[in-house]
C-alpha cells in the first residue's frame, strides 16, 4: 500500500491530538466575564513566595536586561548543600513539566513504553505522546498508586520510564520510602523511575526515600511551584546522576529558566521558617476540609499534599458539584478526568477566609446535587 | 551487521555531541575570580527594560504563587492590536530560542534539511541537531546573508526551513523587504522561512517585510530580550498562520512563559517612547563604537542592531583581542566561531559610559595584536 503523503510537520507532531493538558481558570473567568471568587484548583500556594524571595525577585526584575547564568552556578551550589550531593547532580528546569518534557526526549524513541498510574497526571502524559511514546496505565488501587502494579507494567512491557508522583497528585496519597525501595528494585534494567516530588514539603518524612544521587534508576524532581508559592515564577530541579545530567545540557535549553525564578529560588531556600509556616497552615487546611466534607456526608480522601480530593460518589455527582461551584459560587476546583478518581473533586488548601469561603459554596451546592 | 546495542537514552539524544552553545559571562567571572567590569559580549540591553515594565514585574512578583494563564490571553491581544492580525496569529514562548526549539520538533523529522548561513545562530544549530535534522549552510556573502544561495540551497535540498535573522547576528547587516520576498517566493514547496526578528527593533523601515501572517510559508520570531531590555524575563513570540499555532499548542509548554514575563512584556509595549529612546541611543553608540574602531585602524561592519562587529583582520589577531579584552580589560565580548566572521570580534552597545570604557580597553589591547 502506498505511503501517504507527508505533511508538512514531522510525522510525530502532525499525529498528535489537539488537545491540551488545562482549561486555566483565566478562560473560566472570560467566558464568565467575571473574575472568580475562589481560585483553588491549580493547587497553587494561598500563601504566596516568601517575602525574602518576593524581595530577591523583585530585586532581580531590575536587572532582567541580563540573561540569567545559562549554568545556574549559584542556586545549583545552594540545591546541593541542601541535599547532600554535587553541584553536577543538579540540573535547573523552567517548571517539573519542562523537565518531564527533556526527561522523556532523553529516554524514548517513537514506540518506547512508559509506565504511570491510569489517571495520574496529564501532563506528563502530553509528553509521553509528543515524543511518540507509548503509555501504559495500570490502574490505581484504592485510591492509590500501586507500586507492585508499576514494576509488574514496567517489566512485562520493557518501559523505559516510570513516573509516578509521590506525594500522588490527584489522590493526595503517598508511598513510603520502603515502598518506593521496592518499585525501584523492582524495574527491569535500564528502566528509570521519575520520581515527581512536587508536593514533598508537605509530606510525612516516611514519604521521601533517601536516595543515592548516583543511583542510574531514579531521577527525583522538586519544585518551587508548590509550598514555595512560585509556581508563576517557572523553576523546578531534578536531582540525578552527573552522567544524566549532562545529558540533559545536549537538549535543554540553557537560557530557558528565567533570572527573576533563579534569584527568588536562592533566596527561597534559605527562608526554611516560612516555609515551615506555610506547612503547617496546610495541614489545619486540609484537616478543616476534611471537617467540612464530613459535615456535608462527603468522605476525604487522606492528603499528604496542598489538597484534598473529596469524594462526591459518583462522576455524575462530581461533575454536577464541579459545575455548579464554578456557576453559582465563582468557585474554580478541579476533578480528575477518568476513574476512579472522577467522582471525587480536588480542593486546594486555600487560606482561612477561602477555606471558610468554600466550606459555605460547598454546604449551599451540596443538597442539590443529583441523587 | 548486528545492530550496536541501544543505550539508555533515546536514539538521538544518545547521539548528540556534549557540546553547548554559549559560554555565558558568569563563567568567565568565576573563572578570573572577580566580576567583569563590561559586560558587552551577549548583545543583552545596557539600558533595562521599561520603568514601566520594571512596575509591572515587581508588581507581578506579588502574585507569582499563581501560575500565569497558559493562554497568554491579554497579551497575545495586545501583540495582534500591534501587528494588526488576530490573536489566534501570535504564540508566545519563553524567547525565541524556545519557539525556535519549537519550530524545529514541529517541521523536522530525523534527516530533513534544514537551511542557514555557515555561522549564523548557533541556539538554532543546536535544535536543528537536537531533532536529528541536517544543517545545509550556505557561507555568508561580503558579510552578509545571501538570500539567492539560500534559496538555492532549499530548493537544491528540498529543506523544510530556512533560517534567517534579520538584521542579522553575527554580522549586523540587514536583508530589505524585497530580499526577503523574493526569498520566499523562491522557497520550494512546502518549505518555510524561520524570520529570526530579534533585532527588528533597531532596522530601517524597509528591512521589516509587511508579511501576511496566513502566509504558510513564513513565521516570524519577535522578542523582548533585546530592545525591550527583558533577555532575563525569557519572553518572546511568533506570528504565524493559525493552523500553525495550533499546532504548536500540540507540543508546547502551556505553563511555560511566566507570570512576570507576560506582565511585564505587557507594560513594555505600552511604552513606546522607552523603546524610542533606546534605539535612538544604540544609533549613537553604533556611531561611537565605528569612530573608535575608525581610530585605532579597524574597520566596523555596518550594522542594524546593537551591536557592531569590528574587524580585526584576521581570527588570530580576533582571538587574541578577545583574550585580552577579557584577561586585561575584565571587559567580554564575544566573536563568531568560523570564517569568515571570526576575523571580527562583537561588541554590544553599552551606555555612554561602557562605550568609553570599552575604547579606552581597545585603544590599550590594539597595540599589542599580533601583526
Amino acid at each position: 500500500m502506498a505511503r501517504p503523503p507527508r505533511s508538512r510537520y514531522a510525522r510525530l507532531v502532525a499525529a498528535l491530538p489537539a488537545t491540551v493538558p488545562f482549561v486555566p481558570p483565566e478562560a473560566f473567568e472570560r467566558q464568565a466575564g467575571r473574575p472568580l471568587k475562589l481560585r483553588i484548583g491549580a493547587n497553587e500556594s494561598a500563601f504566596g513566595p516568601s517575602p525574602k524571595a518576593l524581595a530577591a525577585m523583585r530585586a532581580a526584575a531590575g536587572q532582567v536586561n541580563w540573561y540569567c547564568d545559562p549554568e545556574g552556578f549559584v542556586l545549583r551550589e545552594a540545591l546541593a548543600r541542601r541535599h547532600n550531593v554535587a553541584r553536577d547532580n543538579i540540573v535547573l528546569g523552567a517548571g517539573i513539566d519542562d523537565l518531564l518534557g527533556l526527561i522523556v526526549r532523553a529516554f524514548c524513541d517513537p514506540g518506547d513504553r512508559v509506565v504511570m498510574s491510569f489517571g495520574a497526571y496529564p501532563t506528563f502524559a502530553f509528553h509521553v505522546r509528543g515524543f511518540g511514546a507509548t503509555l501504559v496505565t495500570p490502574p490505581y488501587r484504592r485510591d492509590r498508586n500501586d507500586p507492585e502494579a508499576l514494576a509488574a507494567a514496567a517489566l512485562r512491557r520493557k518501559a523505559r520510564l516510570v513516573y509516578l508522583s509521590n506525594p500522588d497528585n490527584p489522590t493526595g496519597s503517598w508511598l513510603t520510602a520502603g515502598d518506593l525501595e521496592r518499585l525501584v528494585a523492582g524495574l527491569p534494567a535500564g528502566a528509570v523511575l521519575v520520581l515527581d516530588e512536587a508536593y514533598s514539603d508537605f509530606a510525612p518524612a516516611d514519604a521521601i526515600p533517601a536516595l543515592d544521587a548516583e543511583d542510574a534508576r531514579v531521577i527525583r524532581l522538586r519544585t518551587f511551584s508548590k509550598a514555595y508559592g512560585m509556581a508563576g515564577a517557572r523553576i523546578g530541579y531534578a536531582v540525578a546522576p552527573a552522567e544524566l545530567v549532562r545529558t540533559f545540557d545536549k537538549i535543554r535549553h540553557h537560557f530557558g529558566v528565567n533570572r527573576v525564578a533563579q534569584e527568588g529560588a536562592l533566596a527561597a531556600i534559605g527562608d526554611t521558617d516560612f516555609i515551615a509556616g506555610v506547612v503547617a497552615e496546610v495541614e489545619s487546611g486540609r484537616r478543616e476540609y476534611g471537617e467540612t466534607a464530613a459535615r456535608l456526608g462527603f468522605a476525604a480522601l487522606q492528603s499528604a499534599t496542598n489538597f484534598v480530593a473529596l469524594d462526591i460518589g459518583t462522576t455524575e455527582r462530581a461533575k454536577a458539584c464541579l459545575a455548579r461551584l464554578l456557576s453559582e459560587e465563582n468557585c474554580f476546583v478541579r476533578m480528575a478526568g477518568v476513574a476512579p478518581l472522577n467522582r471525587c473533586i480536588r480542593v486546594t488548601v486555600g487560606t482561612k477566609a477561602e477555606r471558610q469561603g468554600f466550606a459555605q459554596a460547598l454546604s449551599r451546592v451540596a443538597p442539590g446535587l443529583p441523587a
